[in-house]
């Protein structure tokens, strides 16, 4: 094994550099929102040189991009509570988290999509795929019987987040930890429809 | 009368200059962007000397929440069909034609309210009531002993409309009419929960 397969392969010097670099995104993120995030500080941050930071991530977008190409690869499944509606109920309540948390890297992640095509782009990607996963709680709901084979997994995901995302980032409006509930509860009943 | 309060009353010159400058505003980020919005672009094509445009407005985030308070003085009000369903489907097709239709002006806008703090909060106020507005189908479903007097109807209008801009902006997925129609008919059940 040369010098160079060692130092890319899963767990070697490569991967340690990502994690690193990464993790100083995010954590530059949540101090200094999209507009505070530099090339320069990140670096700092990571304590990896700025000139690998510069030659393999090029700019602040492609940190970004990175940064949602790598959820892309982790082991995230939605929760299996037993019945449709627990399980929409603990996936807004993952949502429903990740938008009220303070700081929230989420919002800085679609905020940073509106200005950054490349963001925009990486975002889709990990939201299609999030999805996709997340359907497995409707795939489960029509094995038990509770709801009809001819359910939209897509569309019972998409209606029991969406007003969640809606009322807090677009609306700018609060919103409390029942309301999230009430919204996946609606969203139970969609495959009856 | 003094010319100052002619000038400056509904229907004259001052609204006049706001009529050709928000009209100028609104084919300028329908040609642009927001990226491509600017001051003297907005002065040329409104033919509104550029001084008195900068007086006015001070900067592009002026121009964009002028624009945006301009439509809480509007008419606007929700379509009355007869049956909560309608309206909510009447209500959702809006939505829908306002964020498919090449350019919209409601996506460049929204766009901008992650760029601008002022343009952030004027979105919030001009949806605010936008939304109380809609509340009206609710009401009015209330009265006919269609939904339960219990309805919230802030509640019913967010999960009607809230997957149309989740689904279009923020997923960055393709949405058929059928499908925001479909969304509207799953809110239009929620009364009864």
């Amino acid at each position: 094994m040369s010098e160079a397969d060692r130092a890319s392969r899963p767990g070697g010097r490569t991967a340690r550099v990502r994690a690193e670099v990464l993790a100083a995104v995010v954590a530059e993120l949540a101090e200094h929102g999209y507009d505070g995030l530099t090339m320069d500080g990140v670096a700092a941050r990571s304590g990896v040189h700025r000139t690998t930071v510069y030659r393999r991530w090029k700019s602040v977008a492609g940190l970004l991009v990175d940064l949602l190409d790598s959820g892309a690869t982790d082991d995230w499944a939605p929760a299996d509570t037993g019945t449709l509606e627990g399980d929409l109920i603990a996936l807004n309540r993952e949502v429903y988290e990740s938008l009220t948390i303070e700081p929230s890297i989420t919002r800085a992640v679609i905020a940073a999509s509106f200005r950054t095509p490349e963001a925009g782009a990486a975002l889709r990607e990990f939201w299609a795929d999030r999805y996709r996963r997340s359907g497995v709680v409707v795939q489960r709901a029509i094995d038990r019987g509770e709801v009809p084979a001819t359910t939209d997994a897509y569309a019972v995901c998409v209606a029991a987040t969406a007003p969640i995302y809606h009322q807090l980032l677009l609306l700018r409006q609060p919103m409390t930890a029942a309301e999230s509930d009430r919204y996946a509860r609606a969203a139970a009943r969609l495959g009856s429809s």
